[in-house]
């Protein structure tokens, strides 16, 4: 029995997505959830950065006592999980391998895709993860940028996303893939396209497996709060025009208590 | 006569294209260049942090012998030109007045659109910039920050991005434009998508207006660098993965003296 939050981060609000997941799971849990705004996109800054800011994240978290640790940035996941487990002694859960389970329970045919960011793709991290979990997969990456920037604009179902949409998964489907690994907190949002394209093969919303995979940690650590709590507190490191509006699409509540931060100097 | 540099910076390596304007013209000027690639993009952070920022960069540029400060971001001039401007001491040239000034000279029936990101278009800061100089001039701002991507993705003739230039252009055509002004680095690089779309108006790229800009206010000043100089001095704030293939394409030549600098503290 433990009432301290559970700490999230994310480079933006989109981890909020996986924010949402947490609280329908597990409702009496208190959360303390990060967004480095000032910073965002993680995506095309370099690894050294990434893992700086991700510890000084990561840092800021442990000191308001969270008892374990949510990196729900695919960047940051990618290159700097090894480096933040090592450096905190709470519990630390990353977006990756629980989306990575879940495609090898769904897949028949051991053919698997990953869409990501460059970054999430090009650093290699879902091969690795893969490889460790079951070797027999196929898996295919692809890089797919453009999908954030048509999902932050609101074109989910204009022409343009759709022709993207085919040029992005066309190795998909000429490779027979039957599971799609979702690694962009923003892409669950084009489910539709995804669907119109590639029919009916699998989908894994990594933000969903966390979860579960969270549930799981803090029951056998036994870590959980038992009691009604339920407290979300969420900080950014900067206020930008249109937060809000976004930030609850992906939340899918009312943001009610939240507040900017500054991590210089910690 | 004057040696000093002139001093430029913008969000990331976009601005790179001014600077090889500038080198263009003025082949014997030094030049120093920050590029924010830290804190990249600008655009969607709020106007306090683009403003400390904005600062900080200029103060950097200053403290290397900066003359003149260009501001080569179209986020950063829209909202931080006149505070860069009250704090310096040096003539400050930003990226959106000279722009105007030619599309003022270009326009024959006065209808005149401008292309830029979300907070370059939402600032406000053209419709101020234009009516400062001619008030009969009726303006048309149009945020496509879709372009920013298709750019960086490299997809300059695929089909996706006429279709999204049609949907972003379609106003333009209504409202039958004579001019277009581009307000972002990065959209020259699509000019055979507008010319299709758009036809043979006339279009403006403020890159090259900023060029002329900054000789005469050199000229006008007496800073001019008389003899063989040209020294050219790269500084990022970080060094991401491709930076220097996307650099090179912007600036033209090769990328040969750059360091990556920290402005913290600064």
């Amino acid at each position: 029995m433990n009432s301290n939050p559970i700490g999230i981060f994310d480079s933006g609000i989109g981890g909020l997505t996986v924010v949402r997941e947490i609280r329908r799971i597990l409702p009496n849990e208190n959360i303390v959830y990060l967004g480095d705004t000032a910073r965002l996109p993680y995506g095309t800054k370099s690894v050294d950065a990434i893992m700086q800011y991700s510890l000084e994240n990561a840092d800021f978290l442990i000191s308001r006592g969270a008892k374990l640790i949510v990196i729900a940035c695919y960047s940051s996941t990618s290159v700097a999980f090894d480096i933040i487990e090592k450096h905190l002694s709470v519990p630390v859960i990353g977006v990756i391998q629980p989306g990575v389970e879940r495609a090898i329970e769904l897949t028949k045919n051991g053919k698997i895709g990953v869409i990501g960011t460059s970054l999430t793709i090009y650093s290699g991290a879902y091969e690795k993860a893969f490889r460790r979990t079951n070797e027999r997969c196929e898996v295919l990456g692809k890089a797919c940028p453009l999908f954030v920037s048509l999902v932050e604009e609101g074109w989910l179902d204009h022409p343009a996303t759709e022709l993207i949409a085919q040029t992005y998964l066309r190795p998909f489907k000429e490779d027979n893939v039957d599971t799609i690994l979702l690694g962009c907190t923003h892409f669950p949002l084009l489910m539709e396209v995804f669907r119109k394209i590639m029919g009916s093969v699998n989908y894994v919303d990594a933000s969903r497996e966390v979860g579960t995979k969270v549930a799981e940690e803090l029951e056998r650590l036994a870590l959980e709060h038992g009691e009604p709590g339920g407290d979300l507190a969420i900080y950014l490191t900067d206020l930008s025009m249109n937060f809000k509006d976004i930030g609850e699409r992906f939340l899918g509540e009312p943001m009610r208590n939240f507040s900017r931060v500054s991590l210089k100097g910690k």
